[in-house]
């Protein structure tokens, strides 16, 4: 089990008009992933609501700022106790037998433009056995193909984008990395945590985005950037891509100062907690599905 | 009451390796729309599965099928009861107050990249009082710079490229509307029926292409192409853009032939079923959705 | 007659490997645009060879440099002699009667997709009457639909681009208004030169990109974002759009650092120089093209 | 020495308001190809004004049809004397050596966004001796990367979304090349002939689009769709991209027919006239640059 105690401030100047914000910072509510010790706290007195998709855990804070500073504070002490499985052992799971709720994954979405990438996935990774070992083959791909740059993207930039420039951010490689999964018939989405473990030349600590690829009969944890340990990946949310899962989408005219974020592993041997490390097993944060039918 | 009899026939030809199928070709299953005397057949001794989305309603059938003609043929019986309201008297919700399950509307998605028209839809729509007639504003802006001309997009035109070159199909239509409604943060979604009531100088009957957004307390339907009567949209299904509810998704190399659809409504006054017609009223096959709390 | 003096000071620090330059800082030798006191100073013992296009008049000029510093400063006087005409009795020149060396800047470039906007093109302008006037409209219509925002377009921003997110720097409204002039088949050219007269609440002086348009016998000046004092516009270069006539070019990997302009405008009644101002004239600094035979 | 017999027949109706036509179908004049022979018939009673850009050498012949068919028939005899050498003694030159006439094929052009490429460019062929069989080594990489499909591309494609997508015509084939060397600091430059020696599984004769790099001290032919016999590229013309030489540019509403060509090699040992063949030294059909200066 790994233990993370999470903080996270988030500082706004919103304009006299007001604007409406809709955060994913709580860590989601899934079965290996428990959180307990959350305090929020909110400057404004105005009213926040929560919500948890009942299908992704996600919960999505929604709240109407008035014009004025506005300060977001989260913490929570979060433990996740991961499904480890050998690669070698986990396969893919043919198109008309995935389970429906993982379907919206192997169609694009806005960043993910898996349809132009058919050629490209079947030559490059067509010939490969199919299985989690083809998905790290993608993931290694991407990893030595894109170089990892600051201030080199925006908000705007797809997987075909950043397949072209071989520059981004986390973010990118996730989108780049998930395109190329679904044109291999995989499913995958973009997930959220924080860059627990990075080089603090790449910078202060920030959220992560990273990739869940359906495997077996659950999704699997892949980093294309590699710049964390994707074992403290406590999850924010996960979705389609970047637009269902931005810590922060905001509707109205705002000025924005960079979140702080501190994330810290706990390790307590009485209790079965290790600290987060980098390991060859397979991941998931995930349950598992059963198979149709 | 609207009643419609409907049959589809698909017709492909699988190379001898076989391909996967998402057919999208079942008339909705929803609280509005009635289905029936629903025939199915598949010339292929093959298993397919029927999947109805608990959210929407859409009903996926996947099958693996063989090399070889493959011949999909499916015909129901629609009865549709349409919520019908005053335009004048809907409005829109702010963001903080949507149902949850509209948010994902408000997102751009593939084909619809509204965070890129954010200052376009406010320049053109943001001093309109907001409400329905705001939303029939975007459609007529739509039908005004968007000229309908067969062949002129394919599966990779999203709205950028439509907004840019004025010109596409029913689907192309429906994503610049879609995109611009989520700019004016206005949750709209994509939705499939057939064109019933279309001009035959437009080619033979066809799947069609329309919009949902929500206002007020549930989905009301618009018609950006205006090629068809907004009446007899029988649902086959709703999502995020063209690639969640694509009639057939196919996962292997196929050749296709053109679809084959007929629709035919029938009137019954003792029933109170009436003929599909243009009217000025607000139409929603939607049973409505609480606001959140 | 304007008199303009002109200082460029550029600053780049080349990584050891060194680097190749092309910049375009030299005012251009036009039969309008008389050049005198040039001073051309760089820090490094290099060969800089500075090559006239004989057909656009744009002084490139080229070096290798070395790792390290590198600093180049130029300046000059620059006499510009204006041709002005009375807006209204300027015409169109049908395709087929084009001078031969204008035909280049009526198809589509780097950044001036005109091929994509022909529909947009007539359906807001295919209606007015044909001349100088019409290409004021299409000015004006690029002024009115774009805002003027620093920071929100980078060096991959196109026509295309603007179009749909309405928002640039003068650079993107030249693009934008050029690649609507061709889609009318109006011959368009990005011209640059210094933003004489720019509101300081706009940042330091700075380069400066125009629109030139072929009408009547020659090249006239449009200003689409408005922020400078066309007559003004000492041309460092023209070309089919930023691609050709960046004031540098550098092909290796440098820092660098903001350039220093400074443009400064003398009046002498005695020899007939007057301060840059507004007027409603169209102005060419171009000598004018006979007709083909 | 080769001796092509070419005929190109060329048909459309012209919508009754008339249109301008700029067509690049006569054999280029340049010092290594002599064309006799040549005969141009128009069925309308217009005029047809043929220029000869001093540069290039292409030849445009500019019209305005009117309403109604329009039959353009043109015929030659085309004498090419290549420039034969050794791929292993030919370099590459500096970017500030370059000949000035070269420098415009640097830069990115419509459909060749080479500023894009350029990590991609790096990470591939940044390792490899510069020369002839750099250029040659990205030829293979496009040759190797893209499928040749008919009907998978079209006039808005460009070199980015061949890349993207991985399959494409020989005009899309020429554009990645095309960027991928100007990503090198390679001039290249877009070029039209016919496919002499196609497999006729491909279609029947037609126009063709290739490669030019500058190297050494002039332009080398490179066929990267590798689909006919370069030894037989007579050339239309020349350009930054196929925005510059379309064999038919139209400027109004035309309905076109596929055009027919027909090329015909002679072979006469007495005058050393020989059949085009494949072979394995470096070609051009330019007469050479002397290096600046």
């Amino acid at each position: 089990m790994i233990r993370i105690h999470l903080d996270v401030e988030l500082d706004y100047v919103v304009d006299p008009q007001g604007a409406d914000f809709v955060f994913n910072i709580h860590a989601a509510h899934t079965p290996c992933q428990w959180v307990s010790n959350e305090q929020l706290s909110i400057n404004q007195p105005i009213d926040a609501r929560v919500h948890t998709d009942p299908t992704s855990g996600n919960r999505y804070m929604r709240m109407r700022a008035q014009g004025g500073p506005l300060q977001v504070r989260y913490s929570a002490m979060v433990d996740i106790t991961h499904h480890q499985a050998d690669p070698n052992t986990i396969g893919e799971v043919p198109v008309h037998l995935l389970p429906p709720e993982t379907m919206g994954y192997i169609y694009p979405s806005r960043y993910c433009q898996s349809d132009r990438l058919l050629r490209l996935a079947y030559n490059e990774f067509g010939q490969l056995p199919q299985g989690y070992m083809r998905v790290l083959a993608i993931r290694d791909w991407v990893t030595r193909h894109v170089a990892f740059t600051s201030n080199t993207s925006n908000g705007n930039t797809s997987a075909a984008d950043t397949l072209i420039e071989q520059v981004g951010v986390c973010r990118d490689f996730a989108h780049l990395m998930i395109a190329l999964c679904r044109a291999c018939n995989i499913p995958a989405r973009f997930a959220t945590g924080t860059d627990y473990g990075a080089d603090p030349a790449l910078g202060p600590p920030d959220f992560h985005a990273y990739v869940e690829a359906y495997l077996g009969d659950r999704w699997y944890i892949f980093d294309p950037s590699g710049t964390a340990i994707p074992m403290a990946f406590l999850r924010f949310g996960t979705g389609r891509d970047a637009a269902d899962v931005a810590f922060a989408t905001i509707f109205g005219s705002v000025q924005t100062v960079a979140p702080l974020i501190h994330a810290t592993a706990v390790e307590d041997a009485s209790l079965g907690i290790v600290l987060p490390h980098h390991n060859q097993m397979a991941l998931s944060t995930d349950q598992g599905i059963s198979l149709h039918r």
